[in-house]
C-alpha cells in the first residue's frame, strides 16, 4: 500500500535511516499516496530502488533481519527487537551492509523470505491482536536501532541548578516565621512535626534558585498585609 | 485528526493498553475516521472518554508522563521512552495509576499541559526531522510498556535441539569419504586446511538432527552415482 510505504519513509527519516528498497509495490511505482504520506521524506521515495523479487534487492546486504510476527515453522535465531537492533548495531559499526526487512501489512513475509534472513525479530504484542501497522513496526525498529547507536538519553533540557541548601534554608525560616506570626500553628505540640512537613515538601520540589526567591517575594508580599 | 485516534487506539490494543481519553479532538466524537483507522480496536474508541479540556481528563491520574519532541524551558525531568516506560510500569505494578499524555501531531503539548506532568519523555530522533506522527509516538511508548512489563523477549519458536557432535562428526566422515572419492583434493598438500574450512563452515550452520540426516540423504543418493 502507498500509505504505508510513505509512512515506513517518513519513519526512516525520523530515525535518519535512508536507503529504501520496494520489492514488486502492490499498486506500482512511483505510487501519488506514498508521496503524500512520506511529508518531509521526499528524498527517500524519490531514491528507493524498485526490484520485481526479493533476492537482487539484497544486492551488497551482509547482515538481513527479517520482522515477523508469527514464530513460524522455521529454525531461525528470534530476538526482541532490543537484542536484534543491538546486534546488527555492532555489526554496521564493524562496517557489515545490514539490512531491515518487512513484508506486506496483512500476509508478512513468506517462509521463502525469511529463508534468507540471518535473524528473525519478533515485537512482544498482545498475542489477542498481534497485526501491527506496518510503518509502525518500522518506526519501532528504526527506534530501537537509534537507541543502539545514539545512546539511551534525549539531549537533556537545560535545567536550572538546583538551590543550595542555604537558600532553602533561609525560604523556610522565613516562612517559620510568618506562619508563627499569623498564629498558623494552633496547638503548639503539633508544630514541630507539621514544620517537618512542611520542610519536607520543599525539599521534595527540587527548587532552584529562582524558585526560592519567587517565593521569598510572596512571602514578603503576605507579610506586609 | 480522526485517523492518528482511531491508528493510536489500533496500537494501544496491539500493544494490551485499553483506557482512551481524549480532550477536545478537533473534529468532533464520536469520529467516522477514528473508527475506520482503529481496526479491530472498536472497543477503545467505544469506550473512549471525551473531555472539553484537560484538568478533567486527568482525574484519578496519580502519576503522569508527556511526550514532547522538543525541549522547552521548563525544570522538568526528562527521560527516555526506555527509563520512562520503565520507572512508569514499577510505579503501575506498585499500584498507581499511571497516565501517558500525547499533544496534537503538529504542535505537541503546550507548557501549560506539561506543567501537569510528573516527567517529560523525548523519543530520540534526528534532530533534522523530529517530527514524528501521533500513533507511531504512541506506538514507541507502549512498545516500551510492554518491553519494562512482559520482558525482553517474544515467545521463542519450537527450536529443533542442535545436533550432537558425534551427528556432524559422522555426517563429516561421510563428505571427507566421498570427496576423496570423486578426487576432489586435487592438490594433496591443501587437502587438510580445505577440510577443516568445510568442517567449519557446517559447524557455523548450527544444524540439528534432521539437518544432518537430510544432508547424508543427499550424499548417499550423490555417492551412488
Amino acid at each position: 500500500m502507498g500509505e504505508n510505504i510513505g509512512a515506513a519513509a517518513r519513519v526512516m527519516h525520523n530515525f535518519g535511516l535512508n536507503d529504501l528498497r520496494l520489492v514488486a509495490p502492490r499498486d506500482g511505482w512511483p505510487n501519488q499516496k506514498a508521496t503524500e504520506t512520506a511529508r518531509n521524506a521526499q528524498q527517500i521515495i524519490t531514491d528507493a530502488r524498485v526490484y520485481p523479487e526479493l533476492a537482487p534487492a539484497l544486492t551488497g546486504v551482509q547482515y538481513l533481519l527479517a520482522a515477523t510476527a508469527r514464530p513460524r515453522d522455521m529454525v531461525k535465531r528470534m530476538l526482541s527487537p532490543r537484542q536484534a537492533l543491538k546486534e546488527l548495531a555492532e555489526r554496521s559499526a564493524s562496517g557489515q551492509a545490514c539490512g531491515l526487512m518487512f513484508g506486506p501489512e496483512r500476509s508478512g513475509l513468506a517462509n521463502e523470505d525469511l529463508i534468507l534472513a540471518d535473524t528473525l525479530v519478533s515485537i512482544p504484542v498482545n498475542p489477542e491482536y498481534p497485526s501491527l501497522n506496518l510503518a509502525q513496526s518500522v518506526a519501532i525498529l528504526c527506534y530501537e536501532w537509534r537507541m543502539a547507536t545514539e545512546g539511551n538519553l534525549p539531549s537533556p533540557p537545560a535545567l536550572e541548578p538546583p538551590a543550595s541548601k542555604d537558600e532553602i534554608s533561609g525560604f523556610f525560616s522565613h516562612l517559620t516565621q510568618i506562619l508563627d506570626e499569623v498564629d498558623f500553628f494552633k496547638v503548639p505540640e503539633k508544630r514541630e512535626r507539621m514544620l517537618h512537613n512542611i520542610h519536607n515538601l520543599f525539599t521534595r520540589a527540587e527548587m532552584n534558585s529562582q524558585d526560592v526567591r519567587t517565593l521569598r517575594g510572596i512571602l514578603t508580599a503576605l507579610g506586609r498585609k
